[in-house]
């Protein structure tokens, strides 16, 4: 199998998308009636793909990485995104399939986008994904992977869908925050609020624990 | 001042809203070439009102309430969003008005939504809001309010809006990720995914800390 040929992706041409041609994403006008009975009328993006059984548009997967002789760590992709014309760093993530728990979405989605087996530890409740906008919706599932002493540094092979291309890139727990910091410094990088709140998070337990007494 | 008459929220009807006509969102259509040379399109969902100064949409408050006599706290904002037809618990937030900074949108919209002045203590790197859908970014900027023994548990008046309407909470850190596990099993409640994300971070390192090295 010959390796595509690698080059920076490129915007050719944006235009202005009408609502009736959009097959992923939709836009809605909503009427209602607010707390003191005024009519009011706000404006929604949405996805147009939510599996109804869950009910959740997408899963991602907050995960550990453990092995015996290695620091506790983490796997975060980094990965094209059309809509910021940037690299984002993320945890790994993907939309629910029809009749998919969000448990079986992210043990699935790990496997294709990381190749790792992983165990389920905890799933969170229904998220808003970004409320003030959309009424896009997810839940974290932490994993974790547990290597045995025979397993090396590389990663195993990804199953990637046809466009998809997706690095990874294994960071020690206790480095998390550090590097998304850098990373967010680099050109034609961000880093995805979801996993920044969360590296922001253990950073703040980490440094500000005693002061705060937590 | 009468106190207006407060009741439920209800949505009257929702209808698709043409690209065309939409004032705050907007659909585009985006046409690259990909890593290998591919073209390729995405639909990407994004705010019209970007200041142009700050080239970033919004500002959401991570904040620390510190009194002499009280256990260090966070005030969270639980407000209706239409888009979800629900109460999203958030930390307060707001969009960057043109020619403001991000830390001058902090303090202003924490004066507006909260009632305090407050301190900024950190201002994070543009983070991505929902990369897979849109291009809506933030800031996550922390503050610090350090009330004295003379400051009552009732918090100062806010200056909201027309239309605006917050119910605003006071939680000790070390009970806002149960308080917000608990919040998600209420009816028609929804935590944000970046405040649930940044408490999760920080229950993960009190919790697993030593499991895992932090």
């Amino acid at each position: 199998m010959t390796k595509p040929k690698t080059q920076e992706p490129v915007i050719t041409s944006t235009s202005e998308l009408p609502t009736s041609e959009a097959k992923w994403v939709t836009l809605r006008k909503v009427n209602y009636t607010d707390q003191t009975g005024a009519a009011r009328t706000w404006e929604v993006a949405s996805r147009k793909t939510r599996a109804k059984s869950a009910g959740v548009d997408a899963v991602a997967m907050g995960n550990v990485i453990l092995h015996p002789a290695r620091a506790p760590a983490t796997v975060v992709v980094i990965q094209y995104r059309p809509p910021l014309d940037a690299y984002t760093v993320e945890w790994p993530a993907g939309l629910i399939d029809e009749g998919e728990s969000a448990e079986d979405a992210a043990v699935r989605e790990f496997k294709e986008e990381i190749g790792y087996d992983c165990e389920v530890t905890s799933v969170s409740p229904v998220q808003a994904a970004d409320p003030g906008m959309s009424d896009a919706n997810m839940k974290l599932v932490m994993v974790e992977v547990k290597l045995g002493e025979e397993d090396g540094e590389e990663l195993p092979v990804q199953r990637l869908e046809d466009g998809e291309h997706i690095q990874r890139v294994v960071v020690p727990l206790t480095e998390l925050y550090q590097r998304l910091v850098e990373w967010s410094e680099g050109e034609r990088k961000i880093v995805a609020a979801k996993l920044f709140h969360f590296a922001a998070g253990m950073e703040f337990a980490r440094k500000e624990g005693k002061k705060y007494g937590l």
